[in-house]
């Protein structure tokens, strides 16, 4: 009787959504044994110390009522002292606004800032929500070529003049879910100044941020020369201190940008509650003064390598990772898709088919490394195993 | 630079926006001697069970990862158990949706069920997101007639045929803001039948559900027949337990319609934090058990009647309120605007002009009794000895 506007056969069509149900149904038709490397929920437990003050904030008067919208400047206080100390870069509480995660950003700012008519660039392999908000602000997207050899950064340089000057919005992501890839500065730098010329608003989506391995260093989008008058980093604590759960997450942007965004916000959404604001200023102090990003990235690195072990033993062809908590696996025969069906079928293994991050993903699939250590030591022994009816195979080749 | 599409000059130009910056600009041009009646912030206490069980919660292993989208368990059965206690209705679990507060799901709400060329009908006054949702989904607005005589009710009398036809969705809002009208039963079935003869999805706003006075018997849209295939009942933790700032809210309508809306917010939205799900159950418990709805309405309804008498003795006119926590006033000269300008003016009280619910409100103020009782005590005593200045007022037709 009451059809959708947006949830509409055309939606479920994209391959955003029709693996979310792909996925699920693989989900339900397995048994208990089934180990799931398809979500990147952080498996670390939080800081005590944020915690505590959680805990006591229950007890403030008048703390359950509406959350503080412009942020606590406690909050803000020390995102700027993070900011300062991690990337040597000058954020003001003017140039900060606090969100409710990440994900509900990019549908917020998409809508905000483009819509029919528009272009938003988004790379050839990338976060599912970038197709989908720009599906839903009624802009076109382009894809932006991108492959392994060039370390998983969209080039511009092939991108046509014409799309460029229709272009609002570009997206990007590093260190990068899928991929595990990592941008360099003058990378970055270079991109800023394209979209400079081209007037294009990047939303970059940091995530991942100090998740990144070996000699690789933590880059914050801030850090560009010019960057706050041409985007928007996205900050999330949920993977940097595993309070996924609170949804406290924030822009920063020039001051400009900062308070469009905050007057949209204002109109549509409420505020974090206050007891997680207070609490995620303890979380980011504790991340800057104990170099919290560092431990957790060495976590992830170690169970990288681990699993690099079994894939190289078993001789399967992926991306070293450089950083994130995901490995992004060329499928040896197939599509990603008859690959992942493999697995399941076969060892109870259940991975994300590449064609959720876009096209260019149609060869591959995605491992996370978030699970709990038990349960990863299952997964490499039965991925290792699997070397003899891997050999024996039947991967049709289009599924 | 980046031009929004969406907070743009005609977006800043609507009442709903511009009266924001209007009461914005107050608060800050007045002093500490301010009381603001503009808010609808709850100030009693939440119940102690419930922050007991928020404060076990934080210690449980992996509670600060991602929240149950789909709402857990116990959360969805308390609400159930609501029903069937408070009103009589056989409510199931698929035909409850965990939702992060009213607001955010009024403009989601709209942006699922309506775009441009489709007709949303507004309730003549009514809570400003209604006019600011349909403006952001590209819909048109119509407003529907009501006026104090009849009581706040929409009239879909008289709504021309072709309206009716091209509408896609009615608002309503009982116990109401701004007027603190309630609706009777049988207005309501009116009103179903008609939405249902034309397919327009009622969106009922119960966010001040069980604040109802004297003889009123709170009401859930769920009561009414064939309720479920033609509406979706919006209902708020945030007035009835005063935890406004957890945002959890809940809607309830048919399996079908549910499922529509937990597809679109799978996509967009992510879960409100697991320990307030579980203490957000153990506060429902509480609501129905001690039936603590009736005790907070009685608490508002001992201040609108200590207001009342204050209003009759200055002589000023107002709607009556049955129910929810706020007053409607009719400016005794001029617009409410200007009323507003001479209250701050004078007797440094903030309110709300009446055109921020629409055009209906021209004439009129609202007056929020949310507020520590030291002050509300100053506020009456404050409005009472205005009543000479009054007779003196130069309010200018024309402000």
């Amino acid at each position: 009787m009451f059809i959708s506007k947006k949830v509409t056969e055309h939606t479920r069509n994209t391959s955003q959504v029709e693996i979310v149900s792909y996925l699920s149904n693989l989900k339900k038709r397995s048994g208990e044994e089934l180990i799931d490397l398809s979500i990147g929920n952080p498996d670390l437990p939080p800081c005590d110390e944020a915690l505590e003050i959680l805990r006591e904030s229950i007890s403030i008067k008048g703390i359950h009522g509406y959350g503080n919208l412009e942020g606590l400047p406690e909050l803000k206080h020390q995102i700027s002292e993070y900011y300062r100390t991690r990337y040597h870069v000058d954020i003001r509480p003017d140039e900060i606004v606090i969100v409710r995660g990440i994900r509900t950003m990019i549908f917020s700012l998409t809508s905000l800032f483009t819509g029919p008519g528009d272009i938003v660039l988004i790379p050839n392999v990338a976060y599912p929500s970038y197709f989908l908000a720009t599906e839903f602000s009624g802009a076109s997207q382009y894809l932006v070529p991108m492959n392994e050899d060039q370390g998983f950064i969209p080039d511009l340089d092939l991108v046509p003049e014409e799309i460029l000057a229709q272009a609002k919005m570009l997206f990007l992501n590093y260190p990068n879910n899928p991929t595990g890839a990592v941008i360099k500065k003058a990378q970055l730098e270079k991109i800023v100044k394209i979209a400079k010329q081209y007037s294009i608003l990047i939303v970059y989506d940091n995530a991942y941020n100090e998740i990144v391995f070996d000699d690789e260093t933590p880059l914050s989008f801030m850090e560009i020369e010019g960057a706050k008058d041409v985007g928007i980093e996205l900050f999330s604590l949920s993977k940097l201190t595993s309070l996924a759960g609170w949804r406290i997450s924030f822009c920063t942007a020039g001051k400009e940008i900062i308070s469009t965004i905050y007057e949209y916000l204002s109109l549509t959404e409420t505020a974090p509650f206050n007891g997680f604001q207070f609490a995620a200023a303890k979380a980011i102090e504790m991340v800057s003064k104990h170099n919290l990003g560092h431990t957790i990235a060495m976590r992830y690195k170690d169970r990288y390598d681990s699993l690099s072990k079994v894939l190289e033993k078993i001789g399967l062809s992926y991306y070293p990772s450089k950083g994130s908590f995901y490995v992004w696996i060329r499928s040896p025969k197939g599509t990603g898709r008859d690959f992942a069906d493999f697995l399941v079928e076969e060892a109870k293994l259940l991975v994300v088919p590449g064609e959720y991050y876009g096209p260019g993903g149609l060869e591959y699939v995605r491992i996370s490394l978030t699970m709990p250590d038990n349960l990863f030591d299952v997964f490499l022994k039965r991925l290792e195993s699997m070397q003899f009816s891997w050999d024996q195979a039947q991967i049709t080749e289009n599924h």
